[in-house]
């Protein structure tokens, strides 16, 4: 993505914004971001790999930011909300990014002062499958409370680092997602408990298998059990999976009996 | 593909090929062939959208080329071996096409007639997937009986076509296809009874999974259910398959108990 000219970056208020959680996610979204924001970067940890633009600091400077992206795992998110709220600035916008909406929506509702605003958002991509996409990145978005009017800048935002954004409330975002992403790593999950191998008599379909197993497994384990475990409608997802696979495999019974 | 000039055809040998089964593969087969070799076609059935430089005919005449693929289903393969079994030109060479390897080549053996030779053939391709690779086309070979020697010219008329000729034995070829086409099959199925559908924030692991169900269902059921039952790996892939499921599911107890 070019940078744009100093010119036109004059004619927008340059946001400033914090990004808890350094993980790989973290690090990556915080390089995004950069490119048309002030990013600095917070995490117990310190990290040696930051992108250049983005600095760590202590956590009690990063909550100054009026943007606060929560990119932290979703079992972690508690806890960090808990963290958090004693010494975040009033009038912040929180915005987590957390791949089940639910859970986070109301935890944020929950834990964080009354007087922060809230945006709930799932980035449909990550630091593999971004730079593999030729379309423009999907990201859902939501506006909890929005009193302070950040959420139509932050879409503009997301829009110029070539984001497609789309509105969508946590439960049908959750739905939604149990059917196309929770399926996606359960599949990934469950070939690599095959431990498929590259064949060289691969056709298309299975070099396709073998990416998603590739691209799922490279996530971290807590993110297949946390977006299995805190969405609403996993749980339902997994037993149809499981009743699908008894369907194809009933398909065979007949050929069964023919081929032995 | 562009066609030789007409100066490098006349230093080949021009092979004729008939193509017995003019199915969705047969007459995309018959058509690949048919920009290298001179092609009959024969089916039981009157084909009215045949590739234009193949010639449906009798079966009586399509059995004087001295080249015959198959291009039936699997199961039909034994029906198919008796009614040309009678009239086959005596020197001719016969090839399969089948997605399994060890059920036609032993049924080639036995049912067609001593003088004649027999090559065991999968190309790793179909219609769908042969214009999305970007690579050349895997197809795998074996020479079961080559007394005439016209295994190396086949091998070479792939080569021509943009494949990649890989040689097998019909034993590893199904071992290596249960755990990837197999597999993949399964997979592709297992998905379509769920009916999963495109979703406005697909992730690009779950458009791959999209391709994968799309394609594999778009072949026929009978294909699906012939590749998982007259290969003797599948039954195992299988297995391993639904034990890989639970165990990816095993791997959300504790956090099952956690989010409720």
């Amino acid at each position: 993505m070019k940078p744009r000219s100093t010119e036109q970056q004059d004619n927008l208020k340059r946001l400033s914004a914090t990004v808890i959680g350094l993980g790989r996610f973290g690090r990556f979204w915080a390089e995004m971001l950069s490119t048309r924001c002030d990013v600095v970067g917070t995490s117990r940890r310190r990290i040696t790999d930051l992108p250049s633009q983005v600095r760590q600091v202590e956590l009690a400077d990063a909550l100054k930011a009026e943007i606060v992206f929560l990119t932290v795992s979703i079992s972690a998110l508690p806890d960090v909300l808990h963290r958090i709220a004693p010494d975040i600035r009033p009038d912040a916008t929180v915005i987590d990014t957390c791949s089940v909406k639910v859970f986070p929506a109301a935890e944020m509702e929950r834990i964080l002062p009354e007087s922060v605003d809230i945006v709930a958002c799932h980035p449909m991509f990550g630091p593999d499958s971004a730079g593999e996409r030729t379309d423009r990145l999907p990201v859902i978005t939501w506006p909890i409370r929005d009193r302070y009017g950040r959420y139509e800048a932050v879409r503009s935002l997301f829009t110029e680092l070539n984001m497609r954004v789309e509105e969508m409330s946590p439960d049908d975002h959750d739905r939604e997602a149990a059917f196309s992403q929770g399926v996606t790593h359960l599949v990934g999950r469950t070939l690599k408990e095959m431990e498929l191998q590259p064949s060289p008599i691969a056709t298309l379909g299975y070099t396709r298998l073998l990416q998603v197993m590739e691209q799922t497994c490279n996530d971290p384990l807590q993110l297949f059990q946390d977006l299995q475990q805190y969405n609403p409608y996993t749980r339902e997802m997994r037993a149809r999976f499981a009743g699908a696979l008894e369907a194809a495999r009933a398909l065979l019974l007949d050929g069964d009996r023919k081929a032995q």
